[in-house]
């Protein structure tokens, strides 16, 4: 963990860091990313996880709409860029050792690209596991 | 992504398949983790994110209590099996395309090793990073 993280664990509410700071000391992955979960800022509910490298994360604080790093494209996805379906974002939160993103988003449309709300629309019963949302 | 979860796109609410059918097709990692969510089951709020392997996922099934695989100390990590910080898992879901989970629980004490309630504690404010919650 960065030191700077380290620092923070027992900073009191208020205390701050530029961003720059902050965005220098992120532990991106081998492949330069960071996992970002977005959370719909209306109800709360986990939209999805997606990917984000350095340049990502700063045309989404720029932009003020979530930009992730398509894994499977290897470029930025402005998500909703073709489908519309954007993400407003109304906070960005990283965790405490700097190694996740926490997007609170206002959803146009469907966060999932099977058109359902979430994309975390398969839960676990016992031995078996259920599709809960429609998909239109 | 696996066929299966190509299959569930358009899956109706109610489908099922077995619980194996889909661990076998979850796309682990290079190091064989998925990034998995804890989010409140009480209050919505999103907890921290942390990473399991095939075998932890299995453990939080069978347990009913969240089992991460600690990256730092490479080794099964029972969340609160020392602080007592446990975290009874109510739901588990996969997304769309079976490369993340998210738990929903009920968290005992503080989600975050800082004693903060969720590891997501830093918040961008403009140029600035601020820590929005306090370590007890």
């Amino acid at each position: 963990m960065a030191e700077i993280f380290r620092a923070l664990e027992t900073a009191p509410p208020g205390h701050e860091e530029t961003l720059k700071t902050i965005l220098d000391a992120l532990a991106f992955n081998g492949d330069g990313l960071v996992p970002a979960i977005a959370q719909s800022h209306v109800d709360g509910s986990v939209l999805m996880l997606a990917w984000m490298n350095r340049e990502a994360l700063a045309r989404t604080l720029a932009e003020g709409y979530a930009c992730y790093w398509s894994r499977s494209r290897q470029m930025l996805w402005r998500k909703g860029e073709t489908s519309g379906h954007r993400q407003r974002v109304v906070e960005v939160r990283f965790d405490c050792d700097g190694d996740a993103v926490l997007l609170t988003v206002e959803q146009t449309g469907p966060a999932c690209h099977t058109n359902r709300p979430s994309c975390f629309y398969l839960a676990v019963d016992g031995d078996r596991v259920r599709v809960i949302s429609q998909a239109p």
